[in-house]
């Protein structure tokens, strides 16, 4: 039967009626994924209003659960007609869709820290999903280094990488896959062409998939042969690697976001490596592949067990080198665990 | 160098300044593509404004455009300073994010329908880049068929799929690929899972590719050999057949979108399936896989030449099977022109 967070959520926003539409929300409260939809919770019960394309399946995947489904017709003012009183999440609510209701003389109260609180601190049947994604990830990894070759494309290869994601029982990606050759690398969000892989490269990957709805994420930056050229590349992955594992060695439950993300910033600073560390420590990882909490120089955001967040330190060397190296971690009893673990030391093919 | 559309939608809006976030907004605007920034666009020209992770790429990307880029730093209300009047897209703005700005003393407007008008008519150089990606979808969709055979998995069919796409050249999926086996057609949003084909098998897959971050979208439905007992699917099969090619026949420039789903929607209920037809005929189609135009019952959407969008006619018998024939389509001097094009013809392999 689904998992349903309807009542969890409901208990905790405090308002007559909870009104949810963004599609990720939608799934956290019914457990199944849809393009179209509303959530409707009162004190009675909750419905998921959807359209005829998934009334079957999500009548089959809801049956018995905590939430009936229902065709949505008519309009979201004489659904809320019962009620004074309706929370949506505000961030995620347009200014028109805010002033209909609004209009329609409701009080509209946010419903969003209640997602953000619940949503952040994965049950423990989203963990099991995770690790499902985390355990695919780095299957898919190992089968990739067999297939890699002189003259693959970057492209070709996020093909392989996906394919091998899908193969071992991924409902997709959380992400389009990036792959990047040599001094590509340097470039943090370079988009994954036709580049051909030479020997001496540097081959960077992120890649993640999705089990159930839920994602994983990983980079990996390794050798495609040692030309003897690449000596600042690994002395500078011997650090970015030391941060990334200080990381997992210190982080605690209780620490903010901002003190994560010293911990990697610090020690890449004291090395030289600070200015090329140009993008935060890492995000939460669920549902969504960038949710809370924000592991950044500015988070207050407390880290707490349960939690499942990315590891990922970076530094880049303009029009030379990138590095980044990311698993994705939980926090149990108060320490970090590594989801995703597939070597880390520098790897030559 | 990049096509940019700064300037079109500056001067359809006629605001002071006129600023984008959603992030296909933003690609329309750049031809970027990027999970964070804003377009910021007044009299003397537009600025991307982004975090460090794409400063190199998209410095690169812009060069020489008539968009500069720069680090976004400080608030949005310093950059909205000399404004009095600001353009948003309303509906993609969320009710906080207006706040700030009305509360900031700025007069909002609405700069929607300037993105909506321009984005639903193509350009040459974005049809050039769906008609890639329709050809990618048909090439993968022929390599698909000499790789299916008894006991594959609906996903590991799907991943073949994706991968052949990605190896002819998409930068990814438009949609994560829907793979139906058997009784599981009937489902219109079926979630790809692990049942495995047998014998005598309806095999609806639905999929699509990007390339330069437009979309493709088709379905096909075929048999997986023959066992004589599918008879109704065969009768229903050319039904939808040629719902599917009166549309494209009878389609012309000037209509609205309900006139070109009542062309399917007539010539099914005339005979019986009518109300099998659960969903709309088809969608626009561009850097968003759902877009406008909207070809359903309701909508009074007006098709003109260059616009980009789907023929998808289905009906579903719940439990037993269901049929989806789709391509993506083009108007062009008045009459539809099909971009993805694979045999339609029942195939039985």
């Amino acid at each position: 039967m689904a998992y349903t967070n309807v009542k969890k959520i409901f208990a905790q926003v405090g308002a007559e009626a909870v009104l949810t539409e963004p599609a990720d929300l939608r799934q956290y409260l019914t457990g199944f994924e849809s393009s179209f939809g509303y959530v409707l919770s009162d004190k009675n019960g909750s419905v998921f209003y959807t359209d005829p394309r998934y009334l079957e399946a999500a009548s089959s995947a809801l049956e018995g659960s905590d939430v009936s489904v229902k065709i949505f017709e008519g309009s979201l003012e004489n659904l809320l007609k019962p009620y004074k009183t309706v929370a949506v999440p505000l961030s995620r609510t347009s200014y028109p869709e805010w002033k209909r209701l609004a209009d329609a003389g409701l009080q509209v109260i946010d419903s969003e820290s209640a997602f953000v609180n619940a949503m952040s601190v994965k049950q423990q049947y989203e963990l099991d999903l995770i690790k499902s994604a985390c355990e695919i990830t780095d299957k898919a990894f190992v089968s990739l280094l067999s297939v890699i070759k002189e003259g693959i494309s970057e492209n070709d290869l996020a093909a392989e990488l996906e394919y091998f994601m899908r193969k071992y029982g991924a409902s997709g990606t959380s992400f389009s896959t990036i792959a990047c050759f040599g001094e590509n690398s340097s470039v943090p969000h370079h988009e994954t062409g036709m580049r051909k892989l030479k020997f001496g490269d540097i081959i960077l990957v992120d890649f993640g998939c999705k089990v159930g709805g839920y994602c994983s994420d990983c980079t990996r930056t390794f050798l495609f042969g040692d030309d003897k050229k690449n000596e600042d590349f690994k002395k500078a992955y011997g650090h970015v690697l030391n941060a990334h594992m200080l990381v997992k060695e210190k982080v605690t439950s209780g620490m903010t976001g901002r003190q994560a993300d010293a911990i990697a910033r610090d020690y890449l600073s004291a090395h030289g490596l600070g200015k090329y560390f140009s993008h935060s420590l890492g995000h939460g990882i669920g549902i969504n592949i960038h949710e809370f909490p924000r592991l950044s120089a500015k988070s207050g955001d407390v880290l707490v067990d349960g939690m499942v967040f990315s590891d990922e330190p970076g530094v880049y060397f303009e029009g030379d080198f990138g590095i980044r190296i990311e698993d994705t971690v939980t926090l149990e009893r108060g320490a970090a665990l590594s989801l995703t673990d597939s070597d880390k030391k520098l790897l030559i093919l």
